[in-house]
């Protein structure tokens, strides 16, 4: 391999001479060989763009110079469009609260910025890493405004398809709203709903998933960019400081705005925390419908069966035709590892200390992988399995019969005695106890009929009770509903 | 022990004579003999007002009888006030999804309102707890309803707590603000900062906290009264419904209204997840403070010392003179335990099945004492250790120039190289550097102490620039200050 | 309320004159007043323990005189039976690292040493809380120590518990080892397995539990009294740290050995977290098993239903007869609460900071209070749950006929293809696969049921195998079997 | 690019020409195109040798023709070994209890195989990933074994990582063995110890981690391969059952046994999560360790800097000369990362349902990572940081000079009303206390030093009890230590 040297205050290192990074980013990821994950790929893409709206503020200022301002912007461009990925090699994990993330940025665009004015990578007399690159910045301010934006990013994209599942939940609860079934309560039988109820009750959870999402882009606008060190703002031109998060929201179209405190910006990580709170009750919601999805799709023989989910994949190959929900099962354990990555970032965020959190790299780790997990969870579950759910009306309707649910609406007409006499015979005679109300002279088949509509039965008030009060005036429902 | 005799449906118990509990609770109470720990305080006065929001509208509806109705509402009051508090007898970690504790509630309002009729206790054809205090009502419909209304008081006495500590930091940050000293990142010496500035960012993370329980009390005023089983209001009439949030809405003054889905509601445990997520949020801020606030006065002669907390009591018995920093300890503690009862909620908000969560008891046990714990801690860090912090401006000043973090000031205008040659120098010398500044001839004492201003070194700009701008316009601080 | 006045380096305050608890207590209980959790019962025991070690100690080599050595034996032992448990009023969440705690117990055995002598409460001159109840002790050494016997001592009552319900789970196993059923993987119809086989597994899982509690007394057994204020042993004689460590020896009955290096001991919370895991282990287990036991009796009729448990109250107030698994559910939330309790102690253990860790208390209040909500639950999840669980076999038998799950046992006789076209057919004609097999002249009756048997069914090998070796040889099971 | 066409029973693919994937995994890697992370490479060698051992039994018992045994064998060694890494591209939190990975592992070999046979890749009838790779196993059983065997190989890498990291903690134990300084109790001056004996706690700390990791393997070498499905074992061959697992544990060199009851073993967890308890009380150690050392070298000159980590990297860009903490900060978060991923194991664990845990892919992409990570620190903490650190003796006298941690050693022999007197006198006159102890006549100056010994003082007993015995009988140290 050929190399080049280069040197730091520590001393000299060969670097591979076609790389793009430089000495710092070789110490780092010798000094963090530790998680074997890289930086997530929105974090690079948001410092790329820090990067480019610092060289243009710092241009129009005069900071910069024109020419090397230019090749800079060039060089973040092309970072943000996805070229030399492969040469951000720092871990995770780092120490230094995101400085080696930032170096590696800083070193990437300088050789690449250096490679377009036409020098040899590693002369950085031509363009600077620190004195051009990160010219009036600090890692301080830089990683966390990144965050920020990264987070945005991921967050919209996340609420997007939060909105896709629900949609994909809201036609599902149409297409099944006149199936009726006995509802569970504590996996105990216990009175009527529609199918429909259920894809419903999912959808109003992902509703409010995003809209908190939405809420949550609120939070993360504001920007401690030109907060330097400690967010003072120390050496910083208050002219930088307006302009280039003039320029950043610019480039990113989001409505990024100066913190008014940057000093607590730069120390505070509540706001990830907070944002890490949305994500893992979006977790706690995809976990229950999942949950939901297997229980209702147990079977085929010896479950519930009242649903059939998609297949996706051969089952089991020792039992032949076995097919498994597959897609819920990793829905929930992208929602078990979202609520752990929770954990993390609280932990982290805990322990920020004095005028910085050290442990920013672990909160972005586990905020922007949290935000990837429940987009592609949410965007699978929508297509692979919610949308090809199919209804086993029949099974339904067999269920509801064997279990007594729908008793309990004939209660306010012939009262809780009656009713339980009734039930048990029912199970006695192995008959339907709607059956009984009829053969026992209680209801005429029209009657029962108007009892057991799915509408009078999943919505509030006496089932029935609008048939009886003008049909049959003398069969009263209770007092209140007259 | 004189007993009654009470019956179920399972068989017959003796019940102590006097006691306002039945037999349900009886076996509910030796069925969970689990934690030791009991209901929590403001989710019985939560099922009170239910109680007699519900009796109130089944009087009004005709349902109830004016008598009956009367005897339960004021024994619904009582129970509220604060009365018969060691008759709620049942688990905080109950199973049942909260059976148990509304039918401990509803035998002890059955009870005293037999009573305050003139009947003996456990005569239930007086008053019955599921005939007449139940009337209308599930456990699934009385338990969230309760839950929520719980936290909303508990929420905005958080709120207020919070607000307390933010007024608390915010006259410290005052009180403190011409107090210059080094900022730290990392634990490593930074550049100046001011005591005021620190104090100022504690308070900023409060004040987030504040907010975010303001909106947080909006997610909770959805209720599913009304819903009875699952939600869908089976068997519950109408004018009930509407009828009982209202009454509901004007017992409690909040603003409550009737969720738009209450069958959604009544199974899905998100909104717990989420206002536990806020809590989690606010302890995460309360962390970094205490550490902080320890960390600061550590010593006092070995450590940072640049701050004092009030000693609020004796510290250790075997090192005389010892104080130590208890309140702090005790917040961060209360963090921690915040932190982890948030992991429980989001389990067993996860872990709702079909058209219930069987876990709400956990998730109650949890959030509301969290919100306790919180709001305890909160009133205890403004009052016995905020308020009373005292700083060391002296050590602040001596540990400033002990550090080269001032040398940062100047490099606008001697560069880099100058600085570092300086530094090594004055360490080399064991003198300030800032004397040598002076004695190399590089600035006047004057130009020192223009750029040494506390305003200047702590915010935005190069640190003197207008006064070398108006006084000596050849000494040039960059570009972009001119 | 009649006061008497004492005070300390802060000042006077005015103590309830029968009070045991002095102004130390006092202090503490207002400095702390915020989780009204009080210090769990055993943990007072413990320090009773220590307490009265020390003073036997102390009292032998001379260093306490006789007299007031016995009388604060004596007290040390009436509060170690449990009297005066009303006096310690200090709260969990205490700062100081246990501080707090140690001098409500110093103060209260104070008081209580001082009435047997004769003299009046608050007398200190009579017995003093730190001259002569603390003597050659520090909270750093006594509230750590105090903290492993009480868990020591807890432990084993866990061990105990776990054990029973292992001879619950057993006592099924054995019951139901006749009853064949359809075993379900991802919640899927599979291969058949007895209902016994399902209680054995939870029993084995229970086993380890067992092993693992059993070896984690070993690790609480080194204790650090002795070590005075960070363990280094400073001011203690040689000779009462070696006979205070025997006296509790003696007193617990616990293999209490003297750390090697107490100073780690003082400030390594490791074992604390380590046997936590243990604890969160267990809650593991158990919420595996109370799942499958809502799962396995959800129903009654539109469930599984293949076993039902016992009904220990009843279910709800709306839906007559519906009984819930309370039981289960109550195990459920105890083990999320472990598995939460869990993330509390690790925070606390992590943040342990130089000589030693200051969020004791949060440590103790987790970890006691986990073991004891174990040792509960798994007590009445034995006695109230499995062991009077019973089966539906015809439940069992019906579902496993109704699954494909027997066909797998004859794959290899007829290979995959036979048997899926065989399936196919039975399922197009509703009948048992069973019935086809015969009737299609594969296998006689007697063949069927030799490989249908339970045993055969559920162990290693190919069912049948031995069967047609000795009656039919042309009939051949795989190769291998041969 | 070229294509193949492959099918299965939801239909036809084209997979791409030169794969050695097929259909299963092309379906799977779409189905859960989820997280980004691959299969852990640990768990892909596991996989690889347990193919080998199978196809090994297979052979010799004459189930597997020898051609196609030897090729299998040949493409699972190679597969081992390291080769076709980038062939195996399912993700890590797929659904199906691992079935994806398996099935990717399955058809990898099979496609080698048939490529060694001369065939070409996707014709299946010279090998065959299910007939031939997967005979006689079932996912449920080949995965749990691969995941044990997997994690004893990583658990004993760690064990290895920690023993070399208490190794280079001992060695600065000993280095620093003189050197007397404060010893601090929640962050306040306490008593005197050793930076030694600071070092040495850690190093304790580290070696029960190493015990722990030590027993852990025990736990893990019970296997339930040859159980298929449900661990019954139905349909393989008993011979096969000892056969296969006796050659895996020649392959690995682990001793590796049948687990006692497979069935169990197929559905249990918990002893994943009790591994990975292991894992977070080792992460609680380290943080603890890390925190510290950040606090030690906390400076340069406004900080305690009793010790000096090795410079292995720049510090900030904007503060020339600093340097952070970064190894420790990196520690730091790999511990609370491993704290987290453990809550991810106990929620994944604790939902295993009936014969089998679903999540077993989450649970081994957490605890394989969590070793990892845990692996790469300490052997970056032994080697970055710990191995480099200088003590700054000069400055830990000064501190300990300083504070008035030493006169507790005096008070044995002038009791603490003295020792407060002269404290306040030295403090005033800004002298050290020592040298008051001389002035005022009470000691010589050789007694003095006498009891500053670095030895007596952080030993148990009085500090110099013995020099007074021995030198002047008179000057009494306490009763017992005469």
């Amino acid at each position: 391999m050929q190399t080049r040297k280069e040197k730091d205050l520590i001393g000299e290192l060969e670097v591979p001479r076609e790389a793009y990074y430089g000495i710092h980013t070789l110490r780092a990821r010798s000094n963090f060989a530790v998680s074997g994950f890289g930086v997530h790929p929105d974090l690079i893409w948001a410092l790329a763009l820090v990067k480019k709206a610092a060289a243009t503020a710092n241009t129009e200022l005069g900071l910069l110079d024109r020419q090397r301002g230019a090749a800079i912007i060039q060089a973040a461009e092309e970072l943000a469009a996805g070229m030399y990925r492969d040469q951000i090699v720092v871990d995770a994990l780092q120490g230094g609260a995101g400085t080696s993330t930032n170096m590696n940025v800083n070193e990437v665009i300088a050789n690449r910025a250096i490679e377009l004015l036409g020098g040899e990578k590693g002369n950085y007399a031509i363009v600077h890493p620190l004195d051009h690159v990160n010219l009036g910045q600090s890692t301080n301010d830089v990683y966390p405004t990144a965050l920020r934006v990264a987070a945005i990013k991921l967050v919209r994209a996340l609420a997007q398809a939060m909105a896709r599942l629900q949609g994909a939940l809201q036609a599902k609860e149409k297409e099944f709203a006149g199936i009726l079934k006995i509802g569970r309560t504590e996996l105990q039988d216990a009175v009527p709903v529609t199918l429909g109820q259920e894809f419903g009750a999912w959808a109003e959870a992902v509703a409010r998933d995003w809209w908190r999402l939405y809420k949550a882009e609120e939070r993360l606008r504001q920007v401690n960019l030109g907060g330097t060190a400690v967010g003072t703002g120390l050496n910083a031109s208050r002219r930088y400081i307006y302009r280039v998060i003039e320029i950043l929201r610019e480039l990113t179209g989001f409505g990024l705005a100066r913190a008014e405190n940057s000093f607590e910006a730069t120390q505070n990580a509540d706001i990830f925390a907070e944002v890490s709170g949305f994500l893992k009750t979006a977790a706690v919601n995809l976990a229950k419908i999942a949950g939901d999805l297997r229980l209702l799709s147990s079977g085929p023989r010896a479950g519930l069966a009242e649903i059939r989910l998609p297949e996706v994949q051969a089952g089991s190959s020792i039992m032949p035709g076995k097919v498994n929900p597959v897609i819920p099962e990793m829905v929930t354990q992208v929602a078990y590892q979202v609520m752990a990555n929770d954990v993390a970032v609280n932990m982290a965020a805990a322990s920020g200390c004095l005028e910085l959190n050290a442990f920013l790299p672990l909160i972005a780790h586990n905020l922007l992988h949290s935000l990837t997990l429940l987009t592609n969870a949410a965007h699978l579950l929508a297509e692979r399995c919610v949308q090809g759910i199919v209804a086993d009306p029949g099974r339904c309707r067999e269920l509801l019969a064997a279990s007594q649910g729908v008793i309990t609406a004939f209660v306010p007409y012939i009262g809780y005695e009656k009713a339980t006499e009734l039930v048990t015979k029912a199970v006695a005679l192995g008959r339907p106890v709607t059956e009984l109300l009829v053969t026992e002279g209680l209801f005429t088949q029209d009657e029962v009929a108007a009892i057991l509509q799915p509408q009078e039965l999943t919505t509030p008030g006496v089932a029935g009770a609008r048939y009886f009060r003008n049909r049959r005036p003398g069969r009263n429902p209770p007092e209140s509903e007259r």
